[in-house]
């Protein structure tokens, strides 16, 4: 096997992880056993969820160990393959964690990567998780009808993009938060929205809301949580159907936050909050998949990426990513 | 035309309505316009959404004006009729006002009451406006299945108390939240309740709960908000479904009252809280009486009543009920 370099969790940290959590470390991986496949990366994933899996509040999996290689969403092409399912050459996407060589149970493999002739990186964005989720948050747990009004919060962001670009597809106006003039301009050019709102440069996001949806919001896709949410809930329109995507402006939940009843809002307009978690349709993703890949070769799904060089790179490139430096998706391009 | 006896709005309440607020007076009825029915009110209903009614915050519907008859749903009989659908002797339910005698348009009538064989006071409560927002709020909204625990706020009244019982009828299991050891008993003994909690005898009403729904709540059948709805959130089972059919327990939305932010529970139990008005299945009202009257009749839906004497009691009648002070649905008999 080639000499690998991996990524490990030093420390856990008390919120957003930052670079000193991390280690860059030498490793010699092992011969695969029967049943494992060896993958070389080409792409690591990064994302807002990383906060999560190194958090020791209880989550949707276990935290990562102390020492252990930090987990991650990753792409690349098999070298080796002690599985009848894989043989070299086949680029594959999954649980491959933050390292250069992953030695793996065929199980930590989403799936092979078919659309070759889509640059690997989508299979972890527009075509990966953040694709899936916008596509069965906004579709299955939203339903947009062709006229409504699909506002989306971090509408500049992997998910929130493609959430747009999708309402768009099915018929509906679109309208994207986000935050600063460089945001807004690309969800205006890149993503097609009808109006975004620069929640940073307004002093009444309420207002602000209002006017850009003088109808009421039919759709509120959510990946915030906290006072964007706030700002909304007063212009759903009857029926309205808000989807919990993420909570990325909740830096904790412990103590729970407070903040206005929702109650009365949801009674009055008869609308719905709900939660919503891809892998619930993990049966249903080859679906997603060939919808959205039709859309990105047909150009009517566009996606940004944030490439970093190098693994080096990967210790402070979630912390980055919570200061909101990322232009698109956040990826690590490894050399091997 | 027979002298009358009404309860007009002598002042407009700041939060519950009380006696003062109101005025029994003497009058007159007019003569029947063409279009117009005249009806002999034998029930009228007392409800917590009267507080709405007459409250000058906005609304579903504009305010009872000051001088005016007193909004009601009200059950009796058609003593005279210049609309070519109604005959004297046809019984009706509709909105007839806090009156004895009551000269109305006839789109002031709900329908005609065809259960017959049946108290002409179930068609204020089990089949009234409480059985159709307890059948489309549990079976519509709360998509209940059988196995699933479905959880009841203010669990034995008329509302509440149907939830629960349809709920069993689909094969769930029952738990029902209730002030004082009284309501308890009836959730027991008369609505079949599998659990009851009373909510002012535990100190601590999320532990009270996570025992009596050891699964998890499925369906949480919400009519009060607040403190009680907050000690279910964290019981909630995976794909829960919460129902908000009423906020008994907010005095004042002015201004917006806080609470423990919703979004996390519902988006690590991929969970829906969900607004329902009965009006919005006024078409599908036929279809919910048919089934509710057929389980009445079969003695498998059972109903508590609470019946005050004459128009004289009317004044007090929603203080009292929000005093908690009924053992049902709250009804005053006028003797005509």
């Amino acid at each position: 096997m080639p000499l690998s370099r991996r990524v490990v969790l030093a420390a856990r940290p008390d919120g957003i992880p930052q670079a000193e959590h991390f280690r860059v470390e030498a490793h010699e991986p092992l011969a695969p056993k029967p049943g494992e496949v060896v993958v070389r990366n080409q792409f690591l994933s990064v994302e807002p969820a990383m906060r999560g899996w190194v958090s020791a509040v209880a989550n949707y999996a276990e935290p990562v160990g102390i020492g252990e290689v930090m987990r991650s969403f990753a792409s690349g092409e098999v070298i080796a393959s002690e599985h009848p399912g894989y043989r070299p050459g086949d680029k594959v996407t999954g649980m491959f964690g933050w390292q250069e060589v992953a030695v793996v149970p065929a199980s930590a493999v989403s799936r092979k990567v078919t659309e070759t002739d889509l640059p690997l990186s989508t299979s972890l964005g527009v075509l990966g998780l953040n694709g899936v989720t916008a596509y069965f948050g906004l579709l299955d747990v939203g339903c947009p009808k062709p006229g409504d009004t699909v506002l989306v919060s971090t509408a500049a962001g992997s998910v929130g993009s493609a959430v747009g670009q999708i309402a768009r597809l099915m018929g509906c106006r679109t309208v994207g938060i986000a935050g600063g003039a460089a945001k807004v301009r690309q969800c205006l050019d890149d993503f097609g929205y009808d109006a975004a709102i620069d929640y940073k440069a307004t002093n009444d996001l309420a207002a602000a809301v209002a006017e850009a949806c003088p109808r009421g919001v039919d759709v509120y896709f959510d990946n915030t949580s906290g006072a964007v949410s706030d700002a909304v809930l007063r212009t759903l329109a009857m029926g309205a159907r808000v989807v919990i995507c993420g909570t990325a402006s909740v830096a904790s939940w412990d103590p729970w936050p407070a903040g206005p009843r929702p109650e009365r809002h949801l009674l009055v307009k008869r609308a719905r909050m709900q939660g919503v978690l891809a892998f619930d349709y993990a049966h249903r993703f080859p679906e997603a998949l060939a919808r959205l890949a039709g859309w990105v070769r047909s150009g009517e799904l566009r996606y940004a990426e944030d490439i970093l060089e190098g693994i080096a790179a990967a210790p402070d490139a979630i912390a980055s990513l919570y200061r909101g430096e990322n232009r698109g998706k956040r990826l690590i391009r490894l050399h091997g």
